[in-house]
């Protein structure tokens, strides 16, 4: 049975350049910051960036975390983000949790952007009954709207805000080299005007372990004491950071396969043109698919359960081989599907072979 | 000058009876659970709410705040309420910034309510990326909305959900007594099948100071730990609990005097039938007054300075004495009239000379 | 049968000046900063302590609570006071719980203070390993440590160490003005060099509920801040706020009578000369007597017990009537007993004929 | 120049057989629970260490972290935890400053230990005044206290009373294998009886990074999801697991060495019999040497400094080629020198010529 994993890019295994550096990385102790190959690694990024510094961290839930207790220093912070943001959804709320920092969510567009004005009508007043608003963030490309592609004028006038507003603005930019090989633009571009932007080593780039936080050299230092405290401080990382920088030096550029694989994904599905299944090939813009399926016809997770099964009569229409599709029910409508370096284009046109008969299967 | 004050029920000042009530209180130190006067108020109120206990405290702020943090005991807990409620909008989000707990946001509709069907998309599942929902929230009645009173069929219809989803319910009943009032029932029908209500003394019901939570007796045990950490225990509170008692046998009914006063102020308002100023007449259902101006011609802040100044053309009208109109600009498109014990009708009726001058002097 | 209790100075109820200024209080909103008597209490008061402004709040705890918030405003906040202070002992770690910040005890010596170079050692470096010590707190007089009053000179060395390690200071002075009277200086002298102070009305004072804090006025508007998202916002609080003002104005120098009751009372008890009863007379200072006695020979909680009831033959020996004397165990070896303005000097001698019997049933 | 650093056994780089290990692990999604690797590391380190579950965990710090937030899951906990910890000392006071537990300091014997009769004064009662006791927190070895082993004997008793007040214990066991090698039991041994234990691969062990976690079952699954909040969950981190299971397999049984290392650094000081350095050769047991130094005659940074620096003389007296020796001022009268599997026989002899030539600068 051949197996296709769409479920992440996360579950990207490291390549043997990454394995060969982290074992012949050189390496010291990095809480004391005598790590030679994390600092490299934290240059490299901020300078990719665009900003005065970096930090290696255990992952892109602590550098998002981090992010937000460091510029929400003070009692009473409330940050600003998308009701779909990664960070409002998927991060045990840990900035609450942790930190008392009050979400305030803003609608979510399709596209990953919200509506500029309403935004600002959720930026609190200094009275003393409300919080004090003390971040915007955003996400991009943006994962639960489908990967998009945050468009440059809309980040410009949100910086123009942010100025305005004498508020910061974070990114979380998981997955921000997906954005520019997009865009054509270098990440730098992507961030200007931002005060902090987290990035993911371990998403499409495919290294092992690690994201990194970048923002001011005084910002960075800040949150060094937080990495410290939460427990992000590693000894001997660079054994890790050795795979982010091959990350960096040879796995954006390839970005683009992934792209025009899940471009092909997408029209592929959409070519069946069944009712039930939506798919918007004209906005699949990078790695992540996101559809629809109609609830009332489609459940969601049954649909995915039959992606992995094969069936006698699909074993023959598949030449006697089964093929395992792994994607993700998200929620009772959607279904994700992600591209990343170990999915290529003849596992793309076999998982359609397998789509094509399951999507058949629901019958009009 | 005749002032007229609508800017709050908040700023109802205590009655001759409840003064005469607080000099003669028999007291004991509350802390010590030995103050007769408090265990009076406490158990009045419990057996008029119909739960088993209550607890006496300083303000509505911290009622609901330690009503989330006992039902929100654990780490990573997350509440649902309406996103135009009092406890996200002007709570200064304690309970995030106290207690950790983060606030999921569900629209509200017009009248109070918000979708059913949609807050249950915002409860969570027990993922690991996720906080756990831990408790609903409501208003009742509600304040930003327009002192709307949740209707009874939709409460009992969250009451089930509630029961379905193993997930208790509280709501913020400051203004219980005049959903009450409006709906003809008893405050206990209204809250049946919480797990806990807030109400507040000092808002319509006059008493210059305190608030009661109720709830099942173990959760009012524990509540009172909460209490006496956040500050909130006090010590021959039955000075004030007694004007309380007072508030709870005579101020009740009276209530309905407000709505009518009310709903006298928004037609009149109404029937002046500038296009400018929006009054839902249909929709005016107790003490509060919320309309709308059109916001690119009338600047809410400065519209209520004009109501309280008076110019010699608007003195000439009024009959040579100044009339200083109290409202409050809820934002840029809302204004917020408030009725209470102290405004009578002569005062709704001179009101309305004022405000006919000042908004006629907004040129269509 | 004659009640005398001596559990603690909380116990007191207002007196019938108090209960008059209550009835007749001119009262606005407090949230809307409109309360006349409210604002006279404050100004008073902090021109009796000697700094800027002052705000009204339900409790000492409460006081307490949002001094540290207010000095440790940023993450990973410690403030360092002593082992046995109200503070660490008896306000359930609000600080920890609410506000993240963590207290770094020292060893407090029997008169209330603690050695000036160890506590300097508490004091962390601003090494990442470490929280950043942000604040130094004393309590006076010392519950505790038997209503001790902290020495000037000691007070002044920690005032110089304050400000050589820039850190603020800040006195729990709940019981300040025993310690005014004590030394037979004014309150404003004790806490010169503080950053802020809090005081309660509702102990020796005998006002029913309220304390104060103190210090700057943009430490004051932090702190009012604070009060409102805690819950301790209250409306006409004028009405106890006025008995706050009787208290200052009549109840400070009647204090001096309270210690001299509490030296009788000391006096008596040591007179009894009996083994396991060992009363300090000479360290007697105020109103708080703290004794130690013999724990393998008296259980603490029975001896308390013993006072209360009263035998055959110690009726007879009472001439008929029976003393139910209240005093409080203070853990395993201690006996705390308060004496405060309901306590007569006929009483002190009524209670000792009463203890003296249940201390001569300890037989050597 | 040759370097010898025994600033820490943090310090210690990854064996040849740990890169090998990293480079050929099988790794997958962790936070799927999909890496083989990080699996078999988890499963054989709670075998070893008697209990049912184990976490992977990128630092002591954050092992200790969730094992307390784990423990302490409700409001108002408290942890019991002696002064010298590292978990009150050197990490942040994460568990106040994140999850509000407040930390209650008993104070540590010379040998690690606390009186047991002293630490149960600091159980609070269940009154509404107190936070609730919830843990016990021991160090094994205890890095401040020299790495002194903590005797079976107490833990065993202090297992009793853990059992008789219904409090769960947790051992930071970092550096757990010195202990066992030094009793010369196996570590479940030490740990019988306590709720969960913390222990280190990247210090005496070697391994470049991660902590694991040990528990119940249903323990570690509480610890997941607040690892997965704190951005503790890791990708392919089977790569950094697999040197770990080198450490376990390979790095313990030659700790001896490193403790007969420790003894010989500490014997030679000693032998210099120069009475500003006094050394307590028969209680050095483990790889952690701290002594006292005089401090009116020795300011220990500029001790250590010196030992970092080769004079004219020293070279002369070193034959040539200096010597860099790294130690650690420990305050104001403390040393410390910490021997890893770096360091060999010879280095010591080396450190040792060194450090008798900058002793004797000090003139008595």
């Amino acid at each position: 049975m051949i197996d296709i994993d769409f479920r992440s890019d996360t579950l990207t295994k490291p390549t043997d350049a990454m394995r060969q550096a982290m074992a012949n990385a050189v390496v010291g102790d990095d809480v004391y910051q005598e790590d030679p190959t994390v600092k490299e690694l934290e240059q490299k990024s901020a300078k990719m960036i665009g900003m005065e510094a970096a930090l290696f961290v255990p992952s892109g839930v602590m550098s998002n975390l981090i992010a937000v207790l460091t510029h929400c220093n003070t009692r009473g912070c409330e940050m600003i983000t998308g009701n779909k943001s990664h960070m409002f959804l998927y991060e045990q709320t840990g900035v609450c949790q942790f930190g008392g920092v009050s979400i305030n969510t803003v609608h979510n567009l399709p596209d990953g952007t919200f509506d500029l004005e309403e935004m600002q009508h959720h930026i609190r007043s200094r009275d003393l009954h409300e919080p004090t608003t003390s971040l915007i963030c955003v996400e991009n490309t943006h994962n639960k709207c489908g990967g998009r592609v945050l468009p440059l004028s809309w980040l410009d006038e949100l910086v123009e805000i942010g100025k305005k507003c004498n508020l910061p603005l974070h990114m979380d930019g998981a997955r921000i080299y997906n954005a520019s090989i997009y865009l054509g633009v270098p990440a730098k571009r992507i961030v200007q005007g931002f005060s902090s932007v987290s990035i993911c080593l371990s998403k499409g780039l495919g290294a092992p372990v690690g994201s990194l936080l970048h923002g001011s050299r005084e910002f960075i230092e800040r949150a060094r004491r937080l990495r410290k405290a939460l427990g992000g401080g590693m000894r001997q990382c660079g054994v890790i950071a050795a795979a982010g920088i091959v990350a960096l030096d040879s796995m954006i550029e390839r970005l683009a396969e992934d792209h025009a694989n899940g471009v092909a994904l997408a029209k592929g599905i959409a070519a069946l043109n069944h009712p039930y299944f939506k798919v918007d090939v004209k906005n699949m813009q990078t790695n992540i698919l996101v559809f629809n399926v109609e609830p009332s016809k489609v459940n969601t997770s049954e649909f995915c359960a039959k992606l992995q099964e094969n069936t006698d009569d699909q074993l023959t229409a598949l030449g006697g081989k089964g093929v395992c599709v792994k994607a993700v029910p998200f929620g009772a409508s959607l279904i994700r599907f992600v591209v990343n370096h170990h999915i290529t284009p003849e596992m793309i046109e076999l998982a359609l072979q397998k789509i094509t008969l399951v999507v058949n299967e629901y019958k009009i």
